[in-house]
């Protein structure tokens, strides 16, 4: 015996299929349907028809094992055996986060081959992993942003139990896990939402589809749909946070933002089951609300991304100062990104002809994840660079020192740990042949701006793009990525280790720097960071001393009492 | 000589026309082009030409003397003689504002002619006036909310030096003025903007017309725009405050929302003159942020129209249930309503089929303004009814008593006072044919959802409609509006006269009510306003007398100790 239940205020005639069998389902109060089938259990295939048409999967199916197009499956989420009762993720100031795509980290890309990995990432120190989107989307590979079956993992990655024995792996190895979600839109293929109910508005548009009704008429059941979904993952997969994508493309006009409802609803489950719950906004608006607290008109979320570290780093690592970069690029930058994050807090922004963002008052260090490079930085590339593409193993080096001793939430992308040479490339495996030409010819216009040829840009419907993009195992035994993996273990031993490394108020941060000669030195507590990226050894002014050297990137380093002589893109961890 | 100045980043050649001279700007940082002409007096007329097309009017042009489509005519503000130095508007908290129509205000329809009736107005006892929008709009008349010159002055109205004049005679009398400005949008015909510069964003969609660019590229000279229009009507012609437009059709996603630097703007300027003024939005959010202040995430506006006050007083007073009264109807909703100004605090509404609104904690009365009818609630009814044919004069009294002893800031509108019998219609002057048909069709469309039958709507492009909304001062003398003018008077003198009915912390507000016997008493202090909405004579019980009455609608009441006994459709006044 089951229920089936469905939100579908737009047909008038709603029907579960099973089989050869079409049952009708009665509709009550507030557009839901039902139908109770007796003789029905987990692992029957289903699907729905609408006013006669279709069948459609169902918007809440918890399976598409043959796709997003194909029928759902009926799932007993309390059948899985979890053996994680008492775990709770480490506090989330205290997070080091590791993000990873499923496809792409393990040969087979599936959730099962991923549990093989977790060990290296137990050794490499990081206390989150959290993973790119696994709602279920149209073709076998993809990044995930282009979900539309939201309440089921994507199939080419495993069955459903397959992701809770992933994440109760992570969690006997005492590893937290957040997962990606994307509820600003809905993928172009296998999006069936809008048949069912008013899930899309007109009054605001994204750059990758119709907005969702977060402030209009039926918007609570929308809400409800988005709410409930994420109180799904986190209750039926054990996850431990969630990372929200592009709340920038959340539009909510309303007086009690659909963002603030979650966080409140998140927290309520988060005490009800007595486990740390997080809520992470990527978000490109610069804007101190996403964090702060309601009484302070904010959304109440947990942390935010930081896209002004990664350019402020990026660009004084690179030198690159074309399309976002040209915001960035002088010491300055990437000494205001250390001190608060925000870079452009309400002044003038190069790239987007006006002013942006906020001062960030009030918001602690954990509220900002920060990082070297992330899937958007790598992937949104033409040829998919990694920074270690980009830079040499000095800088390489810094860069990680910086995150790593920043007073925020460092996040590593999978491979980072030791500069993989595999690109990370945007891929997508589109089955329709017209939305394929779309997204292939959209990108090579795209890149056409920064001259890019479009023979020179891999397509990113072809399934080469997805295959190179797996990550080489074997590298890790040469060098030097072996000498990269192993400065991220010490970094990352070291910032576990170092009470005054952990996030904090962001008023105790210190950042000294000389633009011409191209030191910085970040002083956190007793413990300073100072950088050389200069082509010339430099000295580099400290403060107080004696300093004992914790970590240095390289050997050739004299420490005085009140300077530190370093060799050209270099870094040394000091303490007084 | 004087420099011509225009914001036009999308032409690449801008020329200023001076009769038949075409003379060349030259351009400069950030799309600003400039032509210092020699010989140039104000009061000459001129134009523009981009790429050599036009011309068109100036966006910022002082004065459009021959209308929206016509040439600029150049106005120096500062030859003006004011004669208000040292005039400073009542605190806000004390404000009782009286909306009025510049066009119908009087048989004239001009500034000037309204100078006459302002005496009229002091002895009415308010102390603010707000003016429906003066900026330019297509054709002679119209209600003001498709301006599309939004620097100069209707020229139907009068000069600029008019509407100086009108502002210093209410300066003289001792009233304040207000203007209500339109920011969400222009009008349909002679917005000549989206030539100059990306005025206009397409990432929204108001229901009027394009959306305004406030968070998007090149927005600083957008925002500059609006800011500087502000600024202008309060320093140039000394207004002592705006009303600002449906400021929910103002999207802005930015982490410094516009209508915050609007604020702060208006804030600096009131602070560089030691002047005191008021920034009012109307606001269809129920969203306490529009207030707040911005260290609690708003945007630091001095108040906001309250329609739930209208609805749920309305609603009660009419029993109409249609549109959005259905969210109201109770005497639960008023008491409500008399409380914290917000019915709808985040329950479901039944109007908009969503949750909506939020409680407004930690907001004074003050920051509301209510009203039993206005421009809007009654031109957007079919036949422009007035509460005045709409309910008995025993209703009226009880509806303006409760506005004017209400814990907020009351709003009166031109003729409410007496209780004219003139409607207050829509009427639009649309010189463009398919403009005026498209208005007129819509709004029969509008009103056929309700069973009007086209033949009894009037047509909004008639003058008629325009001409049979004007004010016909005669009746003032007939009853019975001379009584319901002396109630009117009697309730405004008593508010100003009783520090306790001043709009404070609405905490101390006390309703008591019985929705089935339909009494209802608001307690302020030792001032308790007691109602009997029923057809039967009530007992409203008192809290502690002995009581005086202070005012009362029906002679027939007998007060005691602990009730006072109300005819039906009446309302008393008493102080303990």
């Amino acid at each position: 015996m089951h229920t089936f239940k469905v939100w579908a205020p737009i047909p008038s005639k709603v029907e579960v299929q099973l089989g050869n069998q079409k049952l009708p389902m009665t509709t009550g109060p507030g557009g839901w349907w039902e139908a109770s089938v007796p003789s029905v259990a987990p692992g029957a295939d289903y699907a729905l028809l609408l006013d006669g048409k279709g069948p459609f999967p169902d918007p809440r199916s918890p399976w598409q094992p043959a796709g997003v197009h194909g029928p759902s499956r009926l799932v007993d989420h309390s059948a899985f055996s979890w053996t994680d009762a008492g775990f709770q993720a480490p506090q989330f100031s205290s997070a080091i986060i590791y993000e990873l795509h499923t496809g792409t980290f393990t040969p087979e890309g599936t959730f099962v081959a991923a549990i093989e990995k977790l060990n290296h990432l137990l050794e490499l120190g990081v206390t989150h992993i959290e993973l790119m989107p696994v709602a279920a989307f149209s073709g076998h590979h993809g990044w995930g942003y282009d979900g539309v079956s939201m309440f089921a993992p994507h199939d080419a990655y495993g069955e459903p139990s397959d992701l809770k024995r992933l994440v109760v792996a992570c969690h006997s190895r005492g590893l937290a896990v957040l997962l990606d979600v994307v509820y600003n839109h809905l993928g172009p293929s296998g999006n069936y939402l809008a048949q069912y109910g008013p899930y899309f508005t007109s009054r605001y548009s994204t750059p990758w589809g119709s907005a969702v009704n977060y402030d209009d008429a039926d918007s609570d059941e929308v809400r409800r749909f988005f709410c409930d979904n994420a109180l799904m993952w986190l209750r039926e997969y054990h996850f431990d946070g969630l990372r929200l994508d592009a709340i920038h493309a959340i539009f909510d006009n309303s007086a009690q933002p659909f963002l603030e409802q979650l966080a409140v609803e998140v927290k309520q489950l988060g005490d009800r089951l007595s486990r740390r719950l997080a809520l992470i906004a990527e978000s490109d608006l610069n804007a101190p609300r996403v964090v702060l607290a309601p009484d302070h008109g904010g959304y109440g979320l947990d942390a935010q991304w930081s896209d002004d570290f990664h350019h402020a780093n990026h660009a004084i690592l690179t030198g690159e100062t074309n399309g976002y970069y040209a915001d960035f690029g002088s010491l300055a930058h990437l000494a205001k990104a250390l001190r608060q994050a925000f870079v452009r807090d309400g002044g003038y922004s190069i790239h987007r002809r006006c002013r942006f963002g906020r001062p960030p008052v009030g918001v602690p260090g954990d509220r900002f994840v920060v990082c070297l490079q992330n899937h958007d930085q790598i992937g949104n590339r033409a040829q998919g660079e990694r920074s270690s593409q980009l830079m040499n193993l000095g800088r390489l080096k810094i860069g990680a020192a910086l995150v790593l001793t920043s007073p925020f939430v460092p996040l590593l992308f999978q491979g980072e740990e030791w500069g993989a040479r595999t690109p990370f490339l945007y891929f997508a495996d589109h089955p329709v042949p017209d939305l394929a030409k779309a997204v292939r010819e959209g990108r090579r216009c795209e890149f056409a701006a920064f001259r890019w040829k479009p023979e020179d840009i891999p397509d990113p419907c072809s399934s080469e793009s997805f295959k190179r993009s797996k990550l080489e195992w074997s590298e890790l035994l040469l060098e030097p990525h072996a000498e990269l993996l192993e400065w991220h273990r010490q970094l990352i031993r070291l910032r576990r280790a170092e009470p005054e490394l952990r996030p904090g108020a962001l008023e105790s941060v210190n950042v000294r720097f000389d633009e011409q000669a191209r030191w910085l030195v970040l002083e956190r507590g007793h413990i300073s960071a100072a950088c050389n990226f200069g082509s010339e050894p430099q000295a580099a002014p400290l403060s107080s001393g004696p300093y004992q050297s914790l970590l240095a990137s390289n050997p050739s380093v004299a420490i005085g009492l009140s300077a530190a002589t370093l060799a050209p893109d270099s870094v040394i961890i000091l303490k007084n």
